[in-house]
Protein backbone atom coordinates (compact mmCIF):
# COMPACT_ATOMS: atom_id res chain seq x y z
CA UNK A 1 0.00 0.00 0.00
CA UNK A 2 0.92 3.58 -0.62
CA UNK A 3 -0.18 6.83 0.99
CA UNK A 4 -0.58 9.75 -0.83
CA UNK A 5 -0.38 12.55 1.78
CA UNK A 6 -0.03 16.44 2.41
CA UNK A 7 1.21 17.06 5.98
CA UNK A 8 -0.64 20.13 6.24
CA UNK A 9 -4.04 19.19 5.17
CA UNK A 10 -7.15 18.51 7.37
CA UNK A 11 -8.53 15.64 4.98
CA UNK A 12 -5.05 13.43 5.06
CA UNK A 13 -5.13 13.91 8.53
CA UNK A 14 -8.03 12.10 9.22
CA UNK A 15 -6.21 9.25 7.82
CA UNK A 16 -2.84 9.59 9.75
CA UNK A 17 -4.41 9.81 13.21
CA UNK A 18 -6.79 6.67 12.36
CA UNK A 19 -3.55 4.73 11.35
CA UNK A 20 -1.56 5.95 14.20
CA UNK A 21 -4.62 4.54 16.32
CA UNK A 22 -4.55 1.06 14.77
CA UNK A 23 -0.82 0.90 14.98
CA UNK A 24 -0.31 0.71 11.18
CA UNK A 25 2.71 2.41 9.43
CA UNK A 26 1.71 4.02 6.35
CA UNK A 27 4.22 4.01 3.02
CA UNK A 28 3.58 7.83 2.64
CA UNK A 29 4.43 10.24 -0.04
CA UNK A 30 4.00 13.77 0.11
CA UNK A 31 1.70 15.57 -2.12
CA UNK A 32 2.80 19.25 -2.72
CA UNK A 33 -0.44 21.14 -2.69
CA UNK A 34 0.71 24.67 -2.14
CA UNK A 35 2.37 24.27 -5.60
CA UNK A 36 -0.77 22.38 -7.27
CA UNK A 37 1.36 18.75 -7.78
CA UNK A 38 -2.11 17.41 -7.57
CA UNK A 39 -3.19 18.90 -10.74
CA UNK A 40 0.00 17.45 -12.21
CA UNK A 41 -0.32 14.49 -14.79
CA UNK A 42 1.87 12.25 -12.43
CA UNK A 43 -1.24 12.59 -9.42
CA UNK A 44 -3.51 12.60 -11.66
CA UNK A 45 -2.96 9.48 -13.10
CA UNK A 46 -2.97 8.03 -9.78
CA UNK A 47 -6.43 10.34 -8.57
CA UNK A 48 -8.37 11.32 -11.91
CA UNK A 49 -10.18 13.41 -9.05
CA UNK A 50 -6.63 15.51 -8.15
CA UNK A 51 -7.30 15.17 -4.03
CA UNK A 52 -5.27 13.85 -1.18
CA UNK A 53 -5.76 11.55 0.59
CA UNK A 54 -5.05 8.01 -1.57
CA UNK A 55 -4.32 5.02 -0.63
CA UNK A 56 -2.97 2.81 -3.50
CA UNK A 57 -3.33 -0.93 -2.69
CA UNK A 58 -1.02 -3.72 -4.13
CA UNK A 59 -2.97 -4.64 -7.13
CA UNK A 60 -3.06 -0.52 -8.19
CA UNK A 61 -6.56 -0.33 -6.66
CA UNK A 62 -6.83 3.76 -5.66
CA UNK A 63 -9.26 4.64 -2.94
CA UNK A 64 -9.82 8.12 -2.32
CA UNK A 65 -12.64 9.66 0.28
CA UNK A 66 -11.36 9.76 3.94
CA UNK A 67 -14.30 7.26 4.79
CA UNK A 68 -13.52 4.45 2.14
CA UNK A 69 -9.79 4.53 3.05
CA UNK A 70 -10.44 3.84 7.08
CA UNK A 71 -13.15 1.30 6.21
CA UNK A 72 -10.43 -0.25 4.63
CA UNK A 73 -7.64 0.05 7.11
CA UNK A 74 -10.27 -1.29 9.47
CA UNK A 75 -10.81 -4.49 7.72
CA UNK A 76 -7.05 -4.43 6.84
CA UNK A 77 -6.14 -4.46 10.55
CA UNK A 78 -9.45 -4.66 12.80
CA UNK A 79 -8.18 -4.55 16.15
CA UNK A 80 -8.32 -1.92 17.89
CA UNK A 81 -11.52 -1.02 16.30
CA UNK A 82 -12.78 2.20 15.51
CA UNK A 83 -15.71 1.94 14.64
CA UNK A 84 -17.34 -0.51 17.40
CA UNK A 85 -18.06 -4.04 18.24
CA UNK A 86 -21.86 -4.85 17.27
CA UNK A 87 -23.78 -3.95 14.00
CA UNK A 88 -26.03 -1.16 16.22
CA UNK A 89 -23.26 0.53 17.56
CA UNK A 90 -21.14 0.98 13.75
CA UNK A 91 -24.18 2.34 12.61
CA UNK A 92 -24.48 5.02 15.34
CA UNK A 93 -20.22 5.55 14.56
CA UNK A 94 -21.05 6.06 11.10
CA UNK A 95 -24.23 8.12 11.70
CA UNK A 96 -22.05 10.56 13.56
CA UNK A 97 -18.99 10.58 11.39
CA UNK A 98 -21.53 11.62 8.61
CA UNK A 99 -22.59 14.53 10.42
CA UNK A 100 -19.05 15.63 11.34
CA UNK A 101 -18.27 15.33 8.07
CA UNK A 102 -21.62 17.11 6.27
CA UNK A 103 -22.49 19.85 9.25
CA UNK A 104 -18.64 20.14 10.68
CA UNK A 105 -16.27 19.85 8.12
CA UNK A 106 -18.27 20.76 5.31
CA UNK A 107 -19.19 24.24 6.47
CA UNK A 108 -15.79 25.07 7.48
CA UNK A 109 -14.08 24.39 4.48
CA UNK A 110 -16.76 26.42 2.84
CA UNK A 111 -15.48 29.44 5.01
CA UNK A 112 -11.96 28.66 3.88
CA UNK A 113 -12.86 27.92 0.36
CA UNK A 114 -14.68 31.06 -0.12
CA UNK A 115 -12.74 33.48 1.66
CA UNK A 116 -8.58 32.64 1.56
CA UNK A 117 -7.12 34.77 -1.63
CA UNK A 118 -5.12 31.65 -2.25
CA UNK A 119 -8.78 30.01 -3.34
CA UNK A 120 -9.86 32.14 -5.85
CA UNK A 121 -11.62 30.37 -8.20
CA UNK A 122 -10.88 27.00 -6.49
CA UNK A 123 -14.15 27.11 -4.20
CA UNK A 124 -14.36 23.30 -3.96
CA UNK A 125 -11.54 20.60 -4.11
CA UNK A 126 -11.20 18.34 -7.60
CA UNK A 127 -10.27 19.18 -10.86
CA UNK A 128 -13.14 21.88 -11.91
CA UNK A 129 -13.01 25.35 -11.42
CA UNK A 130 -15.92 26.95 -9.27
CA UNK A 131 -15.87 30.89 -8.10
CA UNK A 132 -15.93 31.75 -4.48
CA UNK A 133 -18.97 32.54 -3.05
CA UNK A 134 -18.69 35.59 0.18
CA UNK A 135 -22.35 34.78 1.56
CA UNK A 136 -21.47 30.89 1.74
CA UNK A 137 -18.20 31.51 3.70
CA UNK A 138 -20.70 33.41 6.26
CA UNK A 139 -23.15 30.90 6.17
CA UNK A 140 -20.44 28.38 6.74
CA UNK A 141 -19.17 30.61 10.11
CA UNK A 142 -23.01 30.00 11.15
CA UNK A 143 -22.93 26.60 11.06
CA UNK A 144 -19.67 25.90 12.70
CA UNK A 145 -20.91 27.59 15.63
CA UNK A 146 -24.22 25.42 15.30
CA UNK A 147 -22.67 22.35 15.30
CA UNK A 148 -20.17 23.33 18.22
CA UNK A 149 -23.97 23.23 20.60
CA UNK A 150 -24.64 20.26 18.89
CA UNK A 151 -21.31 17.80 19.58
CA UNK A 152 -21.76 19.52 23.11
CA UNK A 153 -25.41 18.65 23.61
CA UNK A 154 -24.42 14.82 22.58
CA UNK A 155 -20.79 14.90 24.59
CA UNK A 156 -22.97 15.83 27.74
CA UNK A 157 -24.60 12.72 28.12
CA UNK A 158 -21.23 10.80 26.24
CA UNK A 159 -17.66 10.17 26.72
CA UNK A 160 -17.03 10.36 23.32
CA UNK A 161 -18.80 11.56 19.86
CA UNK A 162 -20.49 8.53 19.33
CA UNK A 163 -20.78 6.98 22.97
CA UNK A 164 -18.45 5.15 25.21
CA UNK A 165 -15.43 4.64 23.15
CA UNK A 166 -13.38 6.30 20.94
CA UNK A 167 -14.16 5.96 17.41
CA UNK A 168 -13.64 7.40 13.36
CA UNK A 169 -16.23 9.86 14.51
CA UNK A 170 -13.86 11.74 17.58
CA UNK A 171 -10.94 11.67 14.93
CA UNK A 172 -13.35 13.15 12.40
CA UNK A 173 -14.67 15.77 14.87
CA UNK A 174 -11.09 16.40 16.23
CA UNK A 175 -9.97 17.21 12.86
CA UNK A 176 -12.93 19.91 12.48
CA UNK A 177 -12.63 21.89 15.63
CA UNK A 178 -8.76 22.11 14.78
CA UNK A 179 -9.47 23.22 11.45
CA UNK A 180 -11.64 25.66 12.97
CA UNK A 181 -9.32 27.00 15.26
CA UNK A 182 -6.73 27.52 12.66
CA UNK A 183 -9.56 29.65 10.86
CA UNK A 184 -9.87 31.50 14.00
CA UNK A 185 -13.17 30.43 14.94
CA UNK A 186 -13.07 29.12 18.28
CA UNK A 187 -15.23 26.67 20.20
CA UNK A 188 -17.19 29.39 22.36
CA UNK A 189 -15.90 28.30 26.08
CA UNK A 190 -18.97 28.29 27.27
CA UNK A 191 -19.52 24.39 25.84
CA UNK A 192 -17.79 22.67 29.04
CA UNK A 193 -18.63 19.27 27.57
CA UNK A 194 -16.80 20.15 23.74
CA UNK A 195 -14.07 21.24 26.36
CA UNK A 196 -13.59 18.24 28.11
CA UNK A 197 -14.01 16.16 25.30
CA UNK A 198 -11.22 18.47 23.17
CA UNK A 199 -8.68 18.06 25.70
CA UNK A 200 -8.97 14.14 26.66
CA UNK A 201 -8.81 13.58 22.63
CA UNK A 202 -6.02 16.00 21.66
CA UNK A 203 -3.90 14.44 24.57
CA UNK A 204 -3.93 11.10 22.56
CA UNK A 205 -0.29 10.69 20.78
CA UNK A 206 -2.40 9.83 17.70
CA UNK A 207 -3.54 13.52 17.64
CA UNK A 208 0.00 14.72 17.17
CA UNK A 209 -0.24 12.47 13.47
CA UNK B 1 -37.75 -1.51 13.98
CA UNK B 2 -39.91 1.08 12.92
CA UNK B 3 -39.21 3.20 9.33
CA UNK B 4 -39.21 7.26 9.46
CA UNK B 5 -40.13 7.86 5.53
CA UNK B 6 -41.70 10.63 3.29
CA UNK B 7 -42.67 8.58 0.32
CA UNK B 8 -41.95 12.26 -2.07
CA UNK B 9 -38.27 12.90 -0.67
CA UNK B 10 -35.48 11.41 -2.61
CA UNK B 11 -33.56 10.62 0.77
CA UNK B 12 -35.44 8.06 2.35
CA UNK B 13 -35.90 6.15 -1.20
CA UNK B 14 -32.57 5.19 -0.97
CA UNK B 15 -33.42 3.12 2.07
CA UNK B 16 -36.61 2.57 0.20
CA UNK B 17 -34.47 1.24 -2.73
CA UNK B 18 -32.02 -0.50 -0.58
CA UNK B 19 -34.35 -2.57 1.26
CA UNK B 20 -36.35 -3.71 -1.53
CA UNK B 21 -32.95 -5.18 -3.03
CA UNK B 22 -32.70 -6.84 0.19
CA UNK B 23 -36.00 -8.35 0.16
CA UNK B 24 -36.36 -6.18 3.85
CA UNK B 25 -39.98 -5.56 4.90
CA UNK B 26 -39.69 -2.13 6.77
CA UNK B 27 -42.39 -1.40 9.56
CA UNK B 28 -43.10 2.09 7.73
CA UNK B 29 -44.79 5.80 9.15
CA UNK B 30 -44.64 8.81 7.15
CA UNK B 31 -43.86 12.06 8.40
CA UNK B 32 -45.62 14.44 6.00
CA UNK B 33 -42.74 17.20 5.29
CA UNK B 34 -45.31 18.98 3.56
CA UNK B 35 -47.30 19.76 6.80
CA UNK B 36 -43.91 20.59 8.78
CA UNK B 37 -44.48 17.35 10.77
CA UNK B 38 -40.57 16.61 11.59
CA UNK B 39 -40.39 20.04 13.06
CA UNK B 40 -43.22 18.98 15.93
CA UNK B 41 -42.46 18.18 18.93
CA UNK B 42 -43.51 14.56 18.62
CA UNK B 43 -41.20 13.93 15.75
CA UNK B 44 -37.88 15.82 17.09
CA UNK B 45 -38.15 13.86 20.18
CA UNK B 46 -37.47 10.99 17.84
CA UNK B 47 -34.97 12.23 15.65
CA UNK B 48 -33.65 15.70 16.82
CA UNK B 49 -31.97 16.38 13.28
CA UNK B 50 -35.48 16.39 12.30
CA UNK B 51 -35.31 14.65 9.42
CA UNK B 52 -35.87 11.64 7.43
CA UNK B 53 -35.33 8.87 7.10
CA UNK B 54 -34.79 7.29 10.27
CA UNK B 55 -34.28 4.05 11.83
CA UNK B 56 -35.33 3.23 15.27
CA UNK B 57 -34.31 0.02 16.59
CA UNK B 58 -36.45 -1.89 19.03
CA UNK B 59 -33.89 -1.03 22.16
CA UNK B 60 -35.04 2.94 20.84
CA UNK B 61 -31.74 3.34 19.73
CA UNK B 62 -32.62 5.98 16.75
CA UNK B 63 -30.21 5.89 13.37
CA UNK B 64 -30.27 8.96 10.97
CA UNK B 65 -28.23 9.28 7.85
CA UNK B 66 -28.96 7.07 5.04
CA UNK B 67 -25.26 5.64 4.94
CA UNK B 68 -25.96 4.30 8.61
CA UNK B 69 -29.39 3.10 8.17
CA UNK B 70 -28.42 1.25 4.83
CA UNK B 71 -25.06 -0.26 6.73
CA UNK B 72 -27.12 -1.36 9.42
CA UNK B 73 -29.28 -3.12 7.03
CA UNK B 74 -26.68 -4.68 5.17
CA UNK B 75 -25.33 -6.11 8.71
CA UNK B 76 -28.75 -6.56 9.84
CA UNK B 77 -29.05 -8.85 6.85
CA UNK B 78 -25.97 -9.54 4.51
CA UNK B 79 -27.20 -11.48 1.04
CA UNK B 80 -27.22 -10.13 -1.29
CA UNK B 81 -24.67 -7.69 -0.46
CA UNK B 82 -25.31 -4.20 -1.54
CA UNK B 83 -21.20 -3.87 -0.58
CA UNK B 84 -19.15 -6.17 -2.31
CA UNK B 85 -17.96 -9.76 -1.10
CA UNK B 86 -13.86 -8.05 -0.37
CA UNK B 87 -12.36 -5.67 1.76
CA UNK B 88 -11.10 -3.71 -1.59
CA UNK B 89 -14.40 -3.86 -3.51
CA UNK B 90 -16.15 -2.44 -0.13
CA UNK B 91 -14.03 0.25 -0.03
CA UNK B 92 -14.39 0.68 -3.66
CA UNK B 93 -18.12 1.03 -3.14
CA UNK B 94 -18.20 3.11 -0.24
CA UNK B 95 -15.44 5.32 -2.26
CA UNK B 96 -18.52 5.62 -4.81
CA UNK B 97 -21.14 5.97 -2.68
CA UNK B 98 -19.52 8.91 -1.21
CA UNK B 99 -18.76 10.36 -4.20
CA UNK B 100 -22.28 10.53 -5.25
CA UNK B 101 -23.45 12.02 -2.18
CA UNK B 102 -20.95 14.57 -2.08
CA UNK B 103 -20.51 15.98 -5.77
CA UNK B 104 -24.32 14.88 -6.82
CA UNK B 105 -26.74 14.23 -4.54
CA UNK B 106 -25.05 17.33 -2.66
CA UNK B 107 -24.91 19.27 -5.67
CA UNK B 108 -28.82 19.05 -7.27
CA UNK B 109 -29.71 19.68 -3.28
CA UNK B 110 -28.08 22.87 -3.63
CA UNK B 111 -30.16 23.77 -6.79
CA UNK B 112 -33.63 22.80 -5.21
CA UNK B 113 -33.33 24.33 -2.16
CA UNK B 114 -31.56 27.46 -2.95
CA UNK B 115 -34.55 28.16 -5.96
CA UNK B 116 -37.93 26.73 -4.73
CA UNK B 117 -40.26 28.89 -3.33
CA UNK B 118 -40.99 26.61 -0.23
CA UNK B 119 -37.56 26.40 0.73
CA UNK B 120 -37.75 30.14 1.64
CA UNK B 121 -34.82 30.05 4.63
CA UNK B 122 -34.67 26.66 4.56
CA UNK B 123 -31.97 26.05 2.41
CA UNK B 124 -30.57 23.53 4.59
CA UNK B 125 -32.24 20.24 5.88
CA UNK B 126 -32.46 20.47 9.72
CA UNK B 127 -33.77 22.27 12.81
CA UNK B 128 -31.64 25.56 11.65
CA UNK B 129 -33.21 28.49 9.55
CA UNK B 130 -30.52 29.74 6.59
CA UNK B 131 -31.51 32.25 4.03
CA UNK B 132 -31.69 31.01 0.03
CA UNK B 133 -28.25 31.79 -2.09
CA UNK B 134 -28.46 32.14 -5.68
CA UNK B 135 -24.95 31.67 -6.76
CA UNK B 136 -25.14 28.56 -4.65
CA UNK B 137 -27.85 27.18 -6.65
CA UNK B 138 -26.52 28.41 -10.00
CA UNK B 139 -22.93 26.47 -8.92
CA UNK B 140 -25.07 23.20 -7.90
CA UNK B 141 -26.50 22.97 -11.78
CA UNK B 142 -22.54 23.11 -13.16
CA UNK B 143 -21.65 20.53 -10.11
CA UNK B 144 -24.95 18.58 -11.30
CA UNK B 145 -23.55 18.25 -15.55
CA UNK B 146 -19.89 17.91 -14.31
CA UNK B 147 -21.34 15.05 -12.18
CA UNK B 148 -23.45 13.20 -15.13
CA UNK B 149 -19.88 13.68 -17.00
CA UNK B 150 -17.79 11.25 -14.22
CA UNK B 151 -20.10 8.60 -14.16
CA UNK B 152 -20.56 8.44 -17.77
CA UNK B 153 -16.54 8.52 -17.70
CA UNK B 154 -16.70 5.67 -15.10
CA UNK B 155 -19.70 3.49 -16.53
CA UNK B 156 -17.69 3.20 -20.13
CA UNK B 157 -15.63 0.55 -18.68
CA UNK B 158 -17.71 -0.61 -15.62
CA UNK B 159 -21.05 -2.20 -16.02
CA UNK B 160 -21.98 -0.41 -12.58
CA UNK B 161 -20.86 2.43 -10.41
CA UNK B 162 -18.56 0.76 -8.65
CA UNK B 163 -17.96 -1.91 -10.84
CA UNK B 164 -18.93 -5.16 -11.66
CA UNK B 165 -21.92 -5.52 -9.75
CA UNK B 166 -24.88 -3.90 -8.44
CA UNK B 167 -24.65 -1.64 -5.35
CA UNK B 168 -25.64 1.18 -2.81
CA UNK B 169 -23.42 3.71 -4.95
CA UNK B 170 -25.73 3.05 -7.59
CA UNK B 171 -28.84 3.25 -5.54
CA UNK B 172 -27.37 6.90 -4.98
CA UNK B 173 -26.85 7.24 -8.17
CA UNK B 174 -30.11 6.64 -9.81
CA UNK B 175 -31.70 9.23 -6.67
CA UNK B 176 -29.80 10.96 -7.98
CA UNK B 177 -30.39 11.27 -11.61
CA UNK B 178 -34.15 11.23 -10.60
CA UNK B 179 -33.72 14.20 -8.30
CA UNK B 180 -31.98 16.01 -11.08
CA UNK B 181 -34.43 15.60 -13.76
CA UNK B 182 -37.29 16.24 -11.34
CA UNK B 183 -35.40 20.02 -10.99
CA UNK B 184 -35.48 19.90 -14.68
CA UNK B 185 -31.40 18.98 -15.42
CA UNK B 186 -31.55 16.00 -17.35
CA UNK B 187 -28.22 14.09 -18.64
CA UNK B 188 -27.04 15.29 -22.19
CA UNK B 189 -27.98 12.76 -24.91
CA UNK B 190 -24.71 12.29 -25.79
CA UNK B 191 -23.97 10.27 -22.49
CA UNK B 192 -24.00 6.80 -23.45
CA UNK B 193 -22.98 4.85 -21.06
CA UNK B 194 -25.19 6.57 -18.39
CA UNK B 195 -27.97 5.98 -20.60
CA UNK B 196 -27.24 2.73 -20.89
CA UNK B 197 -26.94 2.67 -17.09
CA UNK B 198 -29.67 4.42 -16.32
CA UNK B 199 -31.80 2.34 -18.67
CA UNK B 200 -30.74 -0.83 -16.38
CA UNK B 201 -31.36 0.46 -13.05
CA UNK B 202 -34.12 2.22 -13.91
CA UNK B 203 -35.61 -1.08 -14.66
CA UNK B 204 -35.10 -3.17 -11.59
CA UNK B 205 -38.33 -3.52 -9.48
CA UNK B 206 -36.51 -2.50 -6.67
CA UNK B 207 -36.77 0.79 -8.33
CA UNK B 208 -40.43 1.55 -7.65
CA UNK B 209 -39.56 1.93 -4.15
Amino acid sequence: MKFYDCATAPSPRRVRIFAAEKGIELDTVQVDLSSGEQFGDAFCAINPDCVVPALVLDDGTCLSEVTAICQYLEEHKPDPTLWGSDAATRALTTMWHVKVDQQGLAAIADVFRNTAKGMKGRALPGPDDYEQIPELAERGRQRVYNFFEKLDRQLASNEFVAGGRFTIADISALVFVDFARRAKIDPPQTLDNLARWYQAVSSRPSAAA
